[in-house]
């Protein structure tokens, strides 16, 4: 661990920055990226074990770093988007990835179907209250995407609505940049098959019929217009204050790493140190140890 | 593990039901409480680690059940209380108690001093806001205990209008438990001795320097009369629908594995079963397979 934070020991298994390879590439056609592959990690499953450890280590700390820099005025927060098709594996960067830092530090939101209230209002008035606050990890499963993807594939606003919307998201993100946070955009892509394995264990397991809902089969019919949608958003809305990232999802354990790995690098680019104490260190060491 | 989630392994390393142990006895004296002590706990530091692992597994396990009732309609919650002298460990219980479990069905909120507009409320308007959904784990890192051992402790609020918080506190808890939710509430108990060693780690450790606060002195100096105050709130707020414990807090592992215990039977009471579905799962599976 050097003095900023950063951890030199994980780089290893990767073969390139994680954020060159999996950057979304204008015009990439999803139904062509193999969501099997594990770009840039040189191992297998039981190498991954270690390795996010390794990393689960590094982003912990840089974590504490920027709660402490939130708690002493710092304005800098981060904000990491998730988005996929059912069972491409949300909840489970969740639990594994944002698992390995203290929840104090990170306020996660879902965002699921739009309440009556909701949709009165704009669609990014909801997303806007959920924001981090400065120091914090922020969390989005599902986002203001759901907002254009939905429509788009169901048929309920026209073009012109739909680039209406993502010129809001453009604007929206960049302004939430601008305010200190860095966003990280995680599309977690899923092969039919995968989805179909994971959907069918949801119906033969007993622990896991709560987690599966009729509709999901309807939806996984639409996948061609999924994709279609997932397309235009890619090559709308990536930016370099808000990039996007294709994370191969079929292997759990390659997105769990990935996304760490994604987390890892945007936290360790705010070069966060320890903040100066306000205090005199001295003076409070006298008066401390003058109640022993 | 039994089906109804509760696992047996982890009791042997305990005496005794963890919660007769701990539960806060009446007219306790607080100067009087070992705070190094591992009531019930037959181990060292070297053997809380395997058992925390085995009560985590547990923990998550019911965790989830609670998740999934919650997500099928289901009204139950549990709330967990977090209270203690500066320096008790309440935030290293969050990091690694409920570490252990989802991030998504954990629902933290720390309560800071009350902003002007907290203040011109009644003191219970914020704490009922907090309260957890259905299928949560809410877990108050200080709480609403705060708004009698404050103005006690200053002088704020005289006899009458103590007893009158208090009252309203018992009333709240008891409408809280009857709503479904389980509370718990962990009073963590730190000696002077070893809070003066933890309040000068964060003095003489740049990294913990923003921890700390001048008036963690001052606070310090007031100690016989928190543990006053402490006794006066365990005296009239320890209810069977909403007990208080009292966790000996110097050896940190200990009230790691402790509160762990407490939240694990507290869950395990509610004996939740899998929900059922809510689909005939012999159609869905056919349904899926004509999509492979």
């Amino acid at each position: 661990m050097t003095d900023d934070g950063t951890t030199t020991s994980t780089r290893s298994a990767w073969d390139a920055p994680v954020r060159t390879l999996l950057r979304a590439r204008p015009g990439v056609a999803l139904a062509d990226v193999d969501a099997s592959a594990t770009p840039g990690f040189d191992g297998r499953k039981a190498d991954a074990v270690p390795a996010l450890a390794a990393l689960g280590t590094g982003l912990s700390d840089l974590q504490e770093r920027l709660f402490a820099h939130g708690r002493t005025g710092g304005e800098r927060s981060v904000l990491l988007v998730l988005q996929g098709l059912d069972t491409a594996g949300k909840g489970g960067i969740v639990r594994h990835v944002l698992g390995m830092v203290d929840p104090q530090g990170v306020a996660l939101r879902a965002f699921g179907v739009p309440t009556p209230q909701e949709r009165a209002q704009h669609f990014l008035v909801r997303v806007r209250a959920a924001l981090p606050a400065p120091g914090r990890i922020g969390v989005f499963d599902r986002s203001h995407y759901e907002d254009v993807l939905v429509p788009r594939v169901e048929g309920d606003l026209d073009a012109a609505g739909l680039d209406a919307r993502l010129a809001d998201i453009t604007a929206f993100e960049a302004e939430v940049a601008a305010q200190g946070t860095t966003v990280v955009k995680v599309l977690l892509w899923v092969s039919p098959g995968e989805q179909h394995a994971r959907l069918r264990e949801r119906l033969t397991r007993p622990e896991k019929h709560w987690k599966y809902d009729p509709r999901d089969v309807d939806v996984r019919l639409r996948r061609p217009a999924y994709e279609a949608a997932y397309a235009d958003v890619l090559a709308h809305t990536s930016t370099d204050v808000a990039p996007w990232y294709v994370v191969p999802a079929d292997r759990k354990w390659y997105a769990r790493l990935a996304v760490s790995a994604l987390l890892h690098d945007a936290l360790a680019d705010l070069r966060l140190r320890w903040p100066e104490p306000t205090y005199d260190v001295a003076t409070e060491l006298a008066r401390l140890d003058a109640t022993a």
